[in-house]
C-alpha cells in the first residue's frame, strides 16, 4: 500500500512535547549543548546558519565608463555555542538580517572585484568581528552580463548572456587559511561529428550498438580549488577553464577533435586546465551526455521520407542522460 | 474559512453520472454534437488537439560544414467533427503520435529553413492530407545555438547562447491564407544611466519619488505578424527586431539614449521595427521594469559605509516588477 | 547559415535615430498620439501597464483562530492618453509602485475574501480614483495553503498543498460591467485502467497501434467566465470544478469510468460543470496526454525479465505530450 | 573590466593539443592511468559515470486494486580502470544505456517496494554482475502520488500531491555494507503566531529589531542515514520524520508551540526523530526562514488604511531567506 494519505499528514502531538516548554526557561541548571540536553545520547555533528541569496548589483562609475557585476551572495556562520539550537537563546546570534546588511555594506565600501575576492572579504569580516564565529562561508553566484558593443564597447549598456554561470564558494575556519573554490556552470555545447562510442561491454542487458559516429552534446559543470589565493588571477583562471573545455570539446575549426568517449574528452579538458593554471590544485568536471537519437524512418514508405540526403533529423532526449564526472588533482610531491 | 480541505478533494460521484454510460453506445440515434448531446443547452465554442513539444534537431551536412537548428515543435488540428469529444468516436482523429511522426518526416524530407517556413509546411500538409481538418496550427520554438568561432567559424561545433529565444506560430484555416506570427523572448538588458521617471501622478497612494537617474533593466518579449509571407526574410526580420530593441534601449556607445519612461523606449523600438521591415503589419512588445533599488546606508555609521565614491550598490528585485506593453500597427490606408 | 552571431548582437545606431531627440521637447506643436507622431502611418492598437506579481499574505486573526490566504496580484491600467509612450510625458501615469501600494492598502482595509472579489475591488478602485483610466485589470494567483489538522483543525498552522493552483482575472472597462474569469491550474492525475484509444486514422504516417488498455495521466488546466458576479459563490464554484474533473476522470472508486479518448473525458467534465454551476457561462479545459510507454522486454532473455506478473513497468514521457482542449459554453437562448 | 566577451569564448586551439592524438593509439606502451599519462604530475582522485533520471512507473495490479509508485532513478558506477578517461578505451564500460535497461528490468522482475530497497537491489546487481565495478550508487526520487478517495479509496485513480518529495541515495563499495540515506524535500509550512526572535546581537551592522511575534514559514529539507538496513521500515520512517517536523513546527491544534528561533524548532524536530526511529544514526535538516514582512502603512493617511483590525497584511519575500541547518547524531557509545 502506498505511504501517502492526506489524513496521516498531521498526527496528533504526543504528550511528550508538552514538557518542552520548560526547556529554555531560566532554571538554575539548563543544558547548553545537545549532548547535555539529550542526556548524552545525541550530539550536534554539524550546524550553521546564514542568509541565502542576497541579490546585489555593483556599479563602478568611472566617469562615463560604467562597469557592472551582479551577484547572489549567501553567507553562513558557525558559532561556538549550541544554545540557539538547544535553548532558543540568541544572544550570540548575528542575525541573518545583519549578515545581509554586512554584504551590502562591504560591497559599498570596498566594491566587488571578483566573486572570489569579495567572498574572502566577507568571511574575513565575520571572523574578525565576532569571536563566537568559528567558521564563516560565503557563496557568490554571478549573473552573466556582458557589455554591449558595436564597433566600440558601450559605456553603460549591458546584455545578459548566459552561456555559462560563474560561481565561487569561500570558507574559512578560525586560525586556518581561507579556502577558495570556483565554479563554472551550464556551459552547453554540441558537435555533429568527431564523436564515437564503441567496444563497450556487451551482455544480456545491452541493446545499444556501437556508434562510430554520433552527436555529442553536453552541459558542462566544473569546480576547482586554488591552493594559492595570493597569486591567483581569478577572472583569467575562469576564462582559461572555459576555453580549455571548448578547446578539448570542439578542437580545430576545420577538422575538430575526435572523442572516443565523454570520459576521455572530460579528462583532456581537466588535464589542460591543470597544465595552464598553476594555482589550481584540483578540478572536477561533470558532463552529462545529452542524447540525440536517430529518427528511424524505415517504417515509413520511401515517398514520404526521401529528400535531400544532407538533411539529418535527430530527437533530442531530455531524460535520461548519461552522467560522467571525474576529479583530477596534482599529485602530492611525496608520491612522485 | 479557507476553501481547501484534503477531505473534499474527491467527492463521491453523484448518481447523475451513472446515466452517461449510454452515451457513445451504438444506439440508432446518437448525438454527434455537443449541442445535440446537451439537448440544445451547450455547444463547443472552440476545440483543438495536437502534439506538444516535439523536440527536433536538424543537421544539414554540407561536406565538412555542418549547420544545425534545434526546435520544439507543437502541432494542433481542429476537426469538423465533434464526435471524439461527444461520443469518444476517434475515426476522424489523426493521432497526436502520427502528428509527431509527420513533424519528423517533413523535417527529414524538406529540411528546416526557418521556423516560419517549416511551420507553414506543417500546417499546409495537414490541411492537404486530411479533409476533416478545418484549421491547423504549428508552434516552433528555436534553441539558441550559435556556431563556435575562433579566427574562423568552426565546421561542426556549436555553443548554446540564450541571449534571446526565437519562436513562431503559424496557423491556417481551410480556404484562408496562412498566418505567420514571429516572436522574440527573454532578451535581457540593463543600463546604468540615461533613464529617468519623473512627473507622474502624486497622490495619497504614492510613496515613490521622482527619479532623475535610475537603473533601467528589462527582459523584452516581442511578437509580430507578417502581412506578406512571400517577400519576408524571416531570419533577417528577427535580427532586425533584436537590433532595433538594442538600439533604442542602449543608444550610441558613447552617450547612450535618454529614456523618460519604459513606455517611451518601448514605443521607439516598435516604431523602428515598422519603419525597417515592410512586411510586418503589427508588433507588440512587453517590457517588465526590473527594479534595482538603491541601498539606503544612512542608518549605518560612516566608518562602515565610506569608501570609493565610484562604488554604487543596488538591490535587484525579482518581484514585483513593472510591466509595460503596447502593440503598434500600420494604419489601414482608408484611415490615412 | 544560422542566424546567430555574437558580432551582430549590437549594430551601430543608424543616423536615423539621431533626430529622435527632438521628440518630447517642449515644441509648440508635439504629437500626442502614435498616429500623429508617425505622420499617420502607425497607431497604438493596444497598450497597458501595471505591476506584476505583488506578493501578499492576508492573515485574518479572529481571536485564536487564524485564517490565511497568500496571493500574487498583478494590476494593469489602460490610460486614455498615449503621451507616456509617444512623448515620455508621465503626468497621467499612476506609477506601478503606487499600484503596488494600492493593492496592499485595499487588502489591509477590506481584507481578502476571495481572489475574485478582491480583484473586483482593485479594478473598481482604479476606475473610480483615476478618470484617465479607461480599463483596469487584476490577476490574482493563490498559493495553495491548507490548514493543518489532526483530529481537530489547527488554529494557526498551515501546510502548502499544491495539488492545484487557483487563479482569477478580473477586468473592467469604464462604463461596462466587471468581467470575472477564474481558473484552476496544475491538477495532475493518473489512472491505471479504464482508458483506451482505438479506431483512429491509420495511414502512412501512423505507427501507433490501437490501445484497448492504457495508462491515462494528465495535468488539467481549466478556466471559466461568470455571467453573474452577484450570485456566484466563487470558493464553492472552484471546488465544484475540481470535483467535476476528478469525478469524470476517476469515476466510482470500485469500477472507475471508461475513457475512450482524452477528448471525451474532457467534454464530460465540462458538461458536468455547466450543469452544476449556473453562473458559469463557459468553461475551457486543457488536458495534456502525459504518455506512459510500455517497456518492451522482448529483446531480453526470459531469465532476467520474468517475475511476478502483477508487476508492470512503464516509461513516463515528459515531451512530447498530446494536448487536447475544448471550450463549452451555454447556447444563446435565441439559438435554442 | 568585465571578464565576458563573446570574442573570447573560443580561443584557437594551442599547438600543445596536437600531440594528444598519439594518446590512445596502439603503441606498445600506453599510459593506463592519469598518473602515468601525466608523467606522475596528476591523478584521478574521484570518478564515476552512470545514467541520470531514468523515469519509471511501477504499477502493481492485484486484481482490481492497483498500486503505483513513480520514480526517477539515477545510477552510477565507479570502475577499477581509468582507461576510459585516459585512453578512450571502453572495454570495461557498462554503457549508461545498459544501466537504464537494468533499472527497468530489475523493476520488472522484482517490483519496487520502497525507494531504499529498490536502490539496494540496483547497487547489489551491479557489484555482483561486473567485477570491474568497485562502487555502485543509486539515487531514487519518488513522485508524490496519493490514492484518490471518497468514502472509500479508489481502486486505480491517483492524485499528484506534492506536499513533500521523498528520495533515497543508496551506495555500496565492493566488500562493504550498503549505505542508505533517505530524504524529505520541499515540506512547506507556515504559522501565524507562536514565533519570536529576540535578544540577538545588536551592533552597527544591525537594523532588525526584536520581534516578539512574527510569521514563521519554512520549506523543510531533511536527510538521514540508517545504521541498520535490515530492521528499518523505510515507509514508516519517512512518515515519522514528516510527522515529527509538523509536530515540532505546529504544536497542539489549540495553542501551538512556541518557537524562539528556527534553530530551536529544527533541533526539537531532529531530537524527536532520533527518539522515535532507532535505526536512524543521524539526521540533518535545513530550514530556510521565508520572511514575511509587515507592511508599513504609517506613510498613508488613516482614511485609506483603517479597516477591520483583524486584517493583517504581510509581504512575502522570496530572496533573500535565512538558512538554518544542523545535523544531530547518536553519540558513539564510547563517548557516553
Amino acid at each position: 500500500m502506498p505511504w501517502t494519505s492526506a489524513n496521516r499528514i498531521y498526527a496528533k502531538p504526543s504528550n511528550s512535547s508538552s514538557g518542552e516548554g520548560s526547556i529554555g526557561t531560566n532554571n538554575a541548571r539548563v543544558a547548553l549543548t545537545a549532548a547535555a540536553d539529550s542526556g548524552g545520547r545525541f550530539e550536534l555533528s554539524d550546524h550553521g546558519y546564514g542568509k541565502d541569496s542576497v541579490k546585489l548589483l555593483h556599479v563602478h562609475r568611472d566617469g562615463n565608463f560604467h562597469t557592472i557585476r551582479e551577484f547572489e551572495v549567501s553567507t553562513e556562520l558557525k558559532l561556538t555555542s549550541e544554545t540557539a539550537y538547544v535553548l532558543g537563546d540568541n544572544k550570540e546570534v548575528v542575525a541573518t538580517d545583519s549578515q545581509k546588511n554586512t554584504v551590502y555594506l562591504l560591497a559599498k565600501k570596498h566594491g566587488v572585484k571578483t566573486p572570489e575576492e569579495f567572498g574572502a572579504l566577507v568571511v574575513n569580516h565575520f571572523l574578525y568581528m565576532y569571536k563566537q564565529v568559528v567558521e564563516a562561508k560565503c557563496r557568490v553566484v554571478e549573473y552573466p552580463w556582458e557589455r554591449l558593443q558595436a564597433e566600440t564597447p558601450h559605456n553603460h549598456a549591458f546584455l545578459f548572456s548566459p552561456t555559462a554561470t560563474r560561481w565561487a564558494e569561500i570558507s574559512q575556519k578560525r586560525h586556518e587559511a581561507v579556502v577558495v573554490k570556483s565554479g563554472l556552470s551550464g556551459l552547453r555545447v554540441l558537435k555533429t561529428t568527431q564523436s564515437a562510442f564503441v567496444d563497450f561491454v556487451q551482455d544480456e542487458y545491452t541493446t545499444l550498438s556501437d556508434a562510430a559516429e554520433r552527436i555529442f552534446s553536453t552541459v558542462v559543470e566544473a569546480e576547482w580549488i586554488y591552493d594559492n589565493m595570493r597569486t591567483a588571477d581569478f577572472d583569467n583562471a575562469w576564462l582559461t577553464v572555459k576555453d580549455a573545455i571548448l578547446d578539448k570539446f570542439a578542437g580545430p575549426p576545420d577538422v575538430g577533435i575526435y572523442s572516443p568517449s565523454v570520459q576521455h574528452t572530460l579528462y583532456q579538458a581537466e588535464k589542460c586546465v591543470l597544465e595552464k593554471v598553476a594555482e589550481i590544485s584540483w578540478i572536477k568536471m561533470t558532463m552529462p551526455n545529452k542524447h540525440y537519437l536517430n529518427i528511424d524512418v524505415s517504417k515509413f514508405p520511401a515517398n514520404i521520407t526521401k529528400g535531400d540526403p544532407r538533411h539529418h533529423i535527430y530527437q533530442p532526449i531530455d531524460k535520461p542522460a548519461g552522467l560522467i564526472y571525474a576529479q583530477l588533482r596534482r599529485r602530492p610531491k611525496s608520491r612522485l
